[in-house]
This record gives structure tokens, sequence and C-alpha cells, in this order.
């Protein structure tokens, strides 16, 4: 699963041109005129700009409708229309968590991905299904991206008895992460969703990542007994709160709260969501947290946009925080690579001798000019071994 | 200039295929097993979708980068600092408003725009040096788009004197629309500054389409005084404002406003910006006012962003406005079409019989789907001749 190669002639961030090479999937060596080993194969960097793999640290794989007949959307306004019109769906419109997990999963390696958190589905409705099919996508393609289960109650919690239950299975069967849902806005009982949620975390020693959608005050109670549970349980460091709208209310509640986010190092994923509130990226990043981004759901029931392109997720990042220098693209890059790397604690992430090879290439004079162009001719390498290119991966999709 | 041809199978907004056989730039037939006339090329649709030539409503032609080294952007926060770092830096960076302006209309056309309206700088510096470069594309490629211009004082028009007469000028050399920029904010004088445009618009019989970015109660004092204006002079249906961010601001202030502005068939222009408040645009078009788009700068002094694509610019301004079912994406590609067409006063414009055969052929199952997906594989048609094919222009940027 791990390849040896020359990387010859490329530029980390847009910096000076090197050669690189990869020996056993890591990067050994980062030089001028570094000579192949025998038998190393050499890519000819033509001088293009090296990124260390994105990072899609927000995805929904397993209900994606990507490569089925268009879905024409007729779903009502609010949160809950959408989430039962996909529970009471997803069977007849037959999205098979397993094939639209590796579907998805092959797109997001094209576009230049290296790792995925998938939040999965977890339902009285649908039981497993979901956990074990993005299972199935995990083990499957493992030669292309790394992928991350998070067991997420979508529909509910504690309002769906028997919910609690499969999630403790789905940790059980093998998920990374511990999901949870609005705590007050759906769940409509924050003590008694909190409480589960961290004893589910407790109980297999993992980390929490929480969708927290509730806006303003809401929102911001919320968040604060999520902080109070973190600084009790010890999890600093453990704990990702996901569009955190409630962030992006007035900053005279919110900076406090910033505060306490960095002392406990709990992370925020943002999207960049143009109709919504959002969390000021570039003030948390300068508080000192971790910032990582993420595609959400692409073309399912609840929209038809998205197409796992997180050099495009960096564009509306950087569209929806204003950032327009390019140091602040920059940043914006950063969310959607090194950061989600912290978020999901992967080892050997970066562009420097010892990290793993996990990397894309790509054309551009300058990191932002890369963002915004977003070039379709990338390659892209996972463990040293060239996976996509120019669009086309090794792996067909089912 | 224009051309005769029969397209083959191609389906009007998605709808069923038909044939549509144009003569002389026009659409003359629309129906099924259409024959060619004698030497009338023939063009396979491959059943894709067609619709009308993409409205670029608002851009600034004179003042991209496209096709310059990369510029990096180290300019402060405030819409001052931007006005001032592009004059003070405009001929250091060689941004030709002629050559420039070409390469955007190239870039437009290829991505499917048959019609731009472009504000052009008209200050004290470079005095008509925009005006007469955009009037210069315009007549060199009439053959694949047709340009409005609008004069605009960028720099502010009363602040800094001279710039009036130089707008007097401009309109006499023949632009089409007389341009304004924040009476209060920028030109700190909103009834001296309002009155000057609306005279000049008085002056060559010719309509308003003024940049309102000022936020909240300023802009609607602003956006008042325009509506004053617009009844007492008569101007019905002759005003856009630009951004209008103001009318993002709370519906109580802004429904009153909306009301105005539908009864005096004032212009609205909103880009879908996702860090300002913005136009709600559902709501506009349900009051009837015309909701029109653009892609505003882009890659200039001013930020990095666009690539001129009407089609992107649709899925901004759904993105912005929560649009996600799919009769909801229509009125966002209408936004970007016939609403622009509407605003810019186009005759002949649409896919029926009679209408110009200004068109786009692309693929996509569904409008909503060609708008997320923006495949660059699109066949762009300007009075019935193909001027633009899978992304390669008949024409050559200089």
């Amino acid at each position: 699963m791990t390849a040896s190669l020359l990387l010859r002639n490329v530029r980390p961030y847009a910096g000076p041109a090197v050669d690189m090479l990869i020996e056993n999937g890591r990067i050994t060596r980062i030089g001028a005129g570094i000579q192949a080993p025998a038998g190393v194969t050499v890519e000819d960097g033509r001088g293009e700009i090296v990124i260390p793999g994105l990072v899609e640290a927000h995805a929904h794989l397993d209900k994606s409708l990507w490569g089925l007949p268009w879905y024409t959307n007729e779903v009502g306004p609010k949160l809950l229309d959408k989430i039962d019109n996909e529970r009471e769906n997803k069977k007849r419109l037959n999205i098979d968590p397993a094939r639209q997990s590796a579907r998805q999963s092959i797109q997001s390696s094209l576009m230049g991905s290296t790792h995925i958190r998938s939040h999965v589905d977890v339902d009285t409705e649908h039981g497993l299904w979901g956990v074990e099919g993005v299972m199935a996508t995990r083990e499957g393609y493992r030669d292309i991206i790394d992928i991350e289960l998070v067991a997420f109650p979508q529909s509910g919690l504690l309002r769906r008895p028997g919910t609690l239950e499969l999630m403790d299975q789905a940790m059980k069967a093998g998920c990374e992460v511990v999901g949870g849902l609005d705590p007050c806005a759906i769940d409509r009982d924050p003590k008694g969703h909190l409480d589960a949620v961290f004893a589910l975390c407790q109980r297999y020693g993992k980390p929490l990542d929480i969708h927290l959608h509730e806006p303003g005050e809401m929102g911001l109670f919320s968040t604060d007994l999520i902080v109070e549970r973190t600084r009790a349980l010890g999890m600093k460091g453990k704990v990702t709160i996901s569009h955190a709208f409630s962030l992006g209310a007035d900053p005279a509640l919110v900076d406090p709260v910033i505060e306490q986010l960095a002392e406990l190092d709990i992370a925020i994923m943002t999207t960049g969501p143009a109709s919504r509130p959002a969390p000021p990226v570039k003030k948390l990043l300068a508080a000192g947290v971790r910032v990582c981004s993420g595609s959400d759901g692409i073309r399912d029931t609840w929209g038809p946009y998205g197409n796992a392109d997180m050099l495009e997720r960096a564009m509306f990042v950087g569209l929806r925080n204003n950032l327009r220098r390019d140091d602040e693209l920059r940043l914006a890059l950063d969310v959607c690579t090194s950061e989600g790397a912290r978020v999901m604690e992967v080892d050997g992430y970066g562009v420097s001798e010892g990290s793993n090879a996990d990397l894309v290439i790509l054309p551009g004079e300058t990191v932002a000019e890369a963002i915004v162009t977003r070039s379709p001719k990338r390659r892209v390498l996972k463990r040293g071994k060239v996976v996509a290119r120019d669009g086309v991966s090794i792996r067909t999709a089912p």
C-alpha cells in the first residue's frame, strides 16, 4: 500500500522548487538535485505547487446521490422537513451507503483529499446500514484515502427511543468518533442529549464531534454546556463543534466563548456557509482555536450543491470570511489542510522530511492562485503512490 | 455578424428535445424534425440543455488582472484602502483597460455570457483611459459579445473636483449608463452626489446604475433619496441599485422599501456576497422587482476571486439565498439570464421563435444540475454563430 517515488521540481506551498524523495510512503529527503535510487520512478513536478493532502473534515459519505438520477428537490424549509424527508426516502431512492460512500470517496480523492471524517447516520429506521456501508468503503478504498467514521444521530437521539442503543452498537462496531446534534433544537433536552453523548465518549475513549446548527443565544447556551462537560470530563482537545452558527452572533457574546474554546482546545468546523451566521475564522485561528472545514452533504436530498472539492471549500471559507489578501488565502488553505489534520489527529501530516507522502500537486503561481483557479489538473498522492491524475482515479466507481 | 444554423436535438431549459432553426442570427423555428435548408450547417445538440445567453450585468472590465503576473494582495481592510491602492497602482501594474477588457470579455464569452454591463472607472488620475479602452473592446469584440458601459466615479464624484466634468465627457463619448457610488459613505454629500448623477441621466437621457455598499440605515437612507428622485424625475424603470447591502437589514425596515422599489421598477443587482448582508432575492422577485447579478471585479487589486462564470454566479446567488429546491435554482438562473436582460433592456432576448440566437448549450439533466455541475463543456452562440466551444473562443486574447 506504500510506494517509493522521486518527485522532481515541485514547489512546496508555492515556494522555491525542490525535489522530494519518497520511500515506502514517506518523504525521506527534500532538496535540490536528488538522484533517483535504482528502480525508483521519477514523477516530473513541472514546477507546480505541492501541498499536503486536502482534509475533508466534515462529510456525509452515506447519503450523497452522486451518480444516481437527478433528484428533484421539493423539500420544505425547516431542518426537520429535511431530516424526515431523507429518512423516509433513503431506501426508495436507492441511496445505498456502501455504494454511495465509495463514489464520493473516489470523487474526494481525485479532487485532492487524502483524509475524510464522515458523519454517518444512525437511526431506528436504518440501524447500522450506513455505518456498515461506510466501513466497507473505509476498508475497500484504503489505498486512496483514509476515512474516519462519526456515529451520527441524524434524526435525533433521545426523541427517538432506541437510537442511543444503536449509537452504542456503532461505537462498538468501530466508529472512531461520537456524534451529536442540536441538543436544544432537535432533541429538546440539552442536558439529556449531552450527558448521553459524552457518556459514549467516556465508555469508548473516543472524541466527540457534534453538529450545532442552533443560532444565537440558544447555540451559545448549548456551547456552554459542551464546554462545561469537556472541562469536567478531562476531554480537552477531544471535542469538535461542527457548524457552530452561533459563533457568528454578536462579538460581545461570542468573544468570551472563544476564550473558553481556546482554553479547552475545542475545535470548530465551518463550511463557510453563505446564508447563515458563521464562526469568524480569522479570529478563532488568532485565538489558537483549531478550525477545520468540510463539504458537508454533497448532492443529497438536503440540497444539490457540492463536488467534494476542498480547494473550492477553501474559496467558500475565504468568501464567507472576506479573506482577500494572499496571507489570508493561505489561512483558508490551512483550514482545509493542516488544521483539518490537527482536528483529526492525523500522524505524520505535512510536507516535510518524515511526513507521509499524502500530497497534491497542482498548477498555480501562488497558493492564492491555486485556490481561486481550482485547476482540475491535479495529481494526488496517497502514501507515495499517484492515485489520481487530471481528474481520473486509479479506482473505478461502483 | 449573423449566421444561420440548424440546432438539432436541444432541450430548452431542460425540457423536451427540439430542433431550432436559426436564420440570420434569429431563431425562426422551434419544433421536431426540422430539415436544414440548403447550405445551412447542422449543429448536433446531443440532447443537451439550451438556455439563453448568460447576462453579466455587473462587471469591471477595465481593471481585471486577468493574464497578468499574480498580484500579491496586501491591501488594507477599508473600502477607501482598496480604492486608493487601485488608483495609485493601475499604471505601475500595467492594467491597460483595452487589453484587460478584451481578455475578460473573451473569458466571459467562453463561459457563456452574451451580454455584459461594465462599470468603467472615471477619475482625475486616469481621465477616460478606462472608457476609451472598454469602448475599443466593445467595438472590436462585437462578434462574440455585447458590452454596455457605465461611467463609474470609482474614486468618488464630488470629493475629487474635476470628476463630474469627466463623467460628463464619458457620457458624451458614448457610455450607455450613468454610474454613482455610495453618496453618504464615500462622497459624504448624499444630496450633492445624487443630484449630480441624476442630472447627468436627464442631460443624456440615460439610465442610472449606482453602487450602494452602504449598510443598514445609512444605505436605506440613500435608497430613499434615490427613490425620491426616481419618482420626481419620471425615471421609473430606469434605475438600478448595485449591491444594495442595506436590503439585507431587518425586514421591518426593508419591506416598505421593497414596495417602493417595485412601484418605481427600480432594479437590484446582487452578486450573492457571502460576507455581507445581501438583498433577499426570492422576496424581491416575488414583489416584482427585477433582480440581476454579475461577477463584480474578477482577479483585480480588490481581491483574487472570480472567473466571469455566470453559472457559478447563479450558484453563489443560490448559496447566499439558501436556494435548494429545483424551482429555486431556476430563479437563480433567471437572475443570471432573463432578469439581467430585462435590467439591460436587451431586445429579442430568450429561447423562442423570433429571439436572437444568443444561446448556451450545456450538459445536464436539469437546470439545477447544470448550475451545480458548471461543466466547462459549453457551446456558446452569439447571433447564431458558435463563438466558443469547450472553453475555447473563436477570438484570441491579446
